[in-house]
């Protein structure tokens, strides 16, 4: 099998390449802009030959619109004719609490005043989805979660909430990211589960601005 | 701060550089030799000016005594005039079992029969050392150990005791090797409680082969 997977949905891009010789694992945070990130990830992998591909891999966010769609997009050219897996990239973090006993609350900054979030509880190695990813206010979650405890909140929103774990604020950062690790566990769940896909569906939630605003200039009439 | 570190103590290879502008994390595992495989992470960080590092961090073990020489040659003629922070590879495999809610036990495969080992026990973010890193038969690590309760075995070793949480063996596997984000934090703890060294003083535990022979050809009175 040779596996290459990519998550593009944080400041931090991570990718993976495993072959029956090599693994291979990336993580990469710079100032550029995420095309830029993705080529000097691949860059980093001069050794891999990516016409060979058998599977590629894909976290589909929920995140960053821009960031997700240079991945998905990226992903798709590389994997044209070959099979997919989607990862989610909230499960992605959620997995840093691995061994974590309670539930683990992944939240991310959205839109202005709202979070991606899911839920998730760990079992024998595994996260069982408890909530879906939802988009909501830092209210409705606490709400929504209110009878899940005790809980342990991950993720760049995760400063609005409060974690029955006390990490500083350092270490909270660096485990709210995604590490190049978990994309290859979870791309080989996918797999051994044979979750394979032919279209790639980015779980965006929110609408871009650019869907909003059609939307609102349709409503007024004026398209 | 421009920090970069590495460990050689397991056939996976993973180092971090981070300044201010950005972080690589890169891990590598093939067939070549650790002398080789340090050079392909080397070759993978090729915007970093090595010769312009603040700190370097080093995994000092215990592990395999080729790589570790391999991995701390290569720090010491890095960092040289620069300041060193020492890594225990034992707590940085540990970590990968930061939440969980008892005691992590350590257990890498050293010379045939025995094996490195030690206790932590985490604790908001942090691990404790409980029992520090020892060399000893399967039989005498679960004595030493059976008092603390409920455990969690990772490293190489683990399929020779039972865990209190039931991994597959592939996350196991996985579970059981460093990672370059945890060998970036445990450098900045290090860092944070100043703990520079001058010398690099490599945890071998077991001597060498090269000594034993030495040590009985002197007891025969050959040398």
């Amino acid at each position: 099998m040779k596996l290459f997977a990519l998550d593009t949905s944080t400041p931090r891009v991570v990718a993976c390449y495993v072959d029956d010789e090599k693994k291979i694992f990336v993580e990469l945070e710079t100032k550029a802009k995420h095309g830029i990130q993705v080529s000097q990830v691949v860059e980093k992998m001069a050794e891999v030959d990516f016409g060979n591909l058998n599977i590629v891999g894909i976290g589909i966010g929920p995140g960053g619109l821009t960031g997700l769609r240079v991945g998905i997009s990226f992903a798709y050219g590389l994997g044209i004719g070959n099979k997919f897996v989607q990862i989610s990239s909230l499960k992605l973090i959620a997995l840093n609490g691995l061994f974590y006993n309670g539930y683990i609350a992944v939240v991310r900054k959205a839109r202005e005043g709202y979070l991606y979030s899911a839920l998730y509880k760990p079992e024998n190695g595994k996260l069982d989805e408890i909530v879906s990813p939802f988009i909501e206010t830092v209210d409705l979650i606490n709400e929504r979660y209110r009878e899940f405890s005790p809980k342990l909140f991950l993720g760049d929103g995760a400063e609005f909430f409060e974690s029955d774990v006390k990490l500083n604020k350092f270490e909270l950062s660096e485990l709210s990211l995604p590490t190049a690790r978990n994309l290859y566990l979870l791309a080989c769940e996918e797999i051994e589960n044979e979750r394979f896909v032919n279209d790639i569906e980015p779980l965006y939630l929110q609408k871009s601005i650019a869907e909003l605003n059609f939307e609102k200039r349709k409503k007024e009439g004026s398209v």
